[in-house]
């Protein structure tokens, strides 16, 4: 039935592993760089701030000026100009005079320092009174005060934030190389599969791993096709050989057991090659991986709560370094508020909801049974080695929040 | 300069949640269903499984056939049909009788447990011989074993992940109603921004913060159209009345503080009401808030480390709410691995790199830095009453990732 022993899980990352790639780089708006991952390094062709700016509303003086200034004791300087956002002055701020100054505007020439307009009283005839001392630099931003021309913005492979989209910016640059969004193909096999609907005729499903898929490769940042197929070796066979140079992996569900006469993981090896057939987990055990023309194609059992489980274990970490994503599972420790059976031998994964370190094991595991998910917010990860878990023992767990990019 | 003493920032909050509303629902595909919400309560049309289903491949028998069964002494059945998946059998098992059968196939009428094919061994003549005892109902998944017709699959109001898309879709629908993506524009105003180049022109900057909002916009997945405006009363004021009645929300840039000459606040005055202007908090102290046309219009400092602050605490929560995704600040309490200065009466918002409880907060604190929002992953939250925190004291810390959605 399979094609060896029961593979462990860790044998069959390390197989996948030897497969991973980097989608191809294109360059892109920076607009749209939200989510994205930078090839190359980014240098800022600019300072920033790029000049000596004011950073408040008030007046460009020399600080010198207003040593001696106090509310009792006002000191009285010329206005010669104003500066407002975006402009400039061409005077030069000497003893005695200032310059009206807008917040975020270039400092004048020979000013040193900004009095808060709070500090000034206005008087009629373009006079100012001072009644605040004021340093050298104060209320200033200096030329390079955040970053210098030619300072390293971005690493490369950094997962672009807003923050990574405003400084790529503020660095001179409108575009952006990034790894390409992974084009998925899923294949839902399964004569017995059709859409939702209000009267299923008889002995058929309704096709619920479509949504399942669809779902899960949105939520892994990819762009997504999806297509049915019937359990026909030639209807397969030609559908993934059309589709396999068009996508950088494929994803089917069903077709990968004996009821099926495996007629996905034949065909696969047919046109291919099949690296991986039967993994000693539960649920999943049917899980199956190969290559055709050098793309990988996960093939899940047909079952729910299985295909379910084994995207997050194998499909999202894959799919999300395609695009150069940092992602690795990230197992965080719970104490279990209740008795769970596994098997040596084999990981079980198992459906829980974990509030405050307490982790509440779903008691439905029947890999049809895919309603427990939606209560679900972890999987419960019992290794091969361990023999079940104590109520109040602690065991590892995946969270589903850790999932998101 | 603002219409009133610095409102602190719950009390703002106060006021904006006045002006909360949820979007309009629309009917959409249920494929396009991810990270929406559902409007009402979904009842499934559907048993899941729809009938008796053999959970193993194998055949269909009667259990008490099998109960002598063994290695050494096989019970021999007569195996008068072949169920696949998707198709059922109109013969009936009877004492003696077996039908072939896939697994998700319906357990034809007669038989009440299945064996599985490991357990058999075929003989000539259309014959197999049992080997092993099955229990009435083992290898069987029962109708409405996982829901029942009529049951409550979806509480209205549900965030929908690839699970609640597969138990919609279970449940018989491939429509729901959920509701809109809000719309959002977002205007930068400012004579002094351009977009990011080589050379900047004298006096300029570039506009950091239409790539910043861009990006925060997209992380509450909510549409968003982007406009620069320049610092011209008429101008702003025409854009904004073109403008709000196409729109959910609309978030200024700039335009709030006194150097601008107020040009944002003084318009949505005009044509509309200001509620809020100038809170005690640090960054984003000249935030204001206003209704034009009953559209809110959230005014944020043009400063790219206040707009950024001021998005996260005010606009974010607001537009998640729109689409009712349930969301509010969560702050943790960690602990400062350094002194942070902090003034009574304000809020302080300061950001800082979290590890394992400890939290390092980031030097540079002006409102022109943006730098430090790269290597940050939260806020720490300095609340009006606390006058900073010493080295290895507990702080308040809002982490980015509690942002997503």
């Amino acid at each position: 039935m399979f094609i060896s022993e029961l593979m462990s899980v860790n044998d069959v990352v390390d197989i996948i592993s030897k497969y991973q790639f980097l989608t191809d780089s294109e360059v892109i708006d920076l607009d749209d760089a939200y989510q994205r991952v930078n090839v190359d390094k980014v240098l800022t062709l600019h300072d920033s701030p790029p000049f000596d700016k004011s950073a408040m509303d008030g007046y460009a003086i020399i600080a010198s000026d207003s040593f001696s200034a106090s509310n009792n004791n006002p000191v009285s300087l010329e206005v010669i100009d104003y500066v407002g956002a975006g402009s400039f002055s061409d005077k030069k701020v000497k003893s005695g005079l200032a310059i009206g100054i807008a917040t975020g505007s270039p400092i004048p020439e020979g000013a040193d320092a900004v009095i808060m307009k709070e500090y000034t009283i206005p008087s009629d005839d373009g006079m100012i009174d001072i009644v605040s001392a004021v340093s050298p630099g104060e209320n200033v931003a200096f030329l390079g005060e955040d970053v210098k021309k030619g300072d390293l913005i971005l690493e490369e492979n950094t997962f672009i934030r807003s923050q990574e989209m405003a400084m790529v910016a503020l660095s001179g640059y409108s575009k952006i190389e990034v790894y390409k969004k992974p084009k998925v193909l899923v294949i839902n096999t399964g004569d017995e599969l059709v859409e939702p609907c209000e009267v299923l005729p008889p002995a058929k499903i309704i096709n619920s791993n479509h949504y399942a898929m669809k779902g899960k490769i949105e939520s892994c940042l990819a762009d997504v096709t999806m297509e049915h197929c019937i359990d026909d070796e030639n209807v397969f066979r030609n559908l993934l050989l059309e589709s396999v140079s068009d996508y950088d992996i494929i994803v089917t569900t069903g077709g990968t057991a004996v009821s099926k006469g495996d007629v996905v993981v034949r065909m696969v090896g047919d046109v291919g090659e099949v690296l991986v057939h039967g993994i000693a987990a539960r649920p999943g055990k049917p899980f199956a991986f190969g290559i055709v023309n050098e793309t990988p194609i996960f093939m899940l059992s047909g079952y729910p709560a299985a295909a379910f489980v084994l995207f997050d274990i194998f499909v999202r970490p894959f799919i999300l370094k395609l695009q150069n994503i940092n992602y690795n599972h990230k197992l965080v420790t719970c104490i279990s508020n209740r008795k769970i059976p596994s098997n040596l031998g084999r990981i079980d994964y198992i459906r829980a909801y974990v509030e405050d370190g307490i982790v509440n094991p779903k008691l439905s595991r029947g890999s049809t049974i895919i309603s427990t998910l939606m209560s679900a917010n972890a999987y419960i990860v019992i290794e091969e080695n361990r023999e079940g878990v104590f109520e109040g023992e602690t065991c590892d767990v995946l969270l589903f929040d850790s999932f998101k990019p």
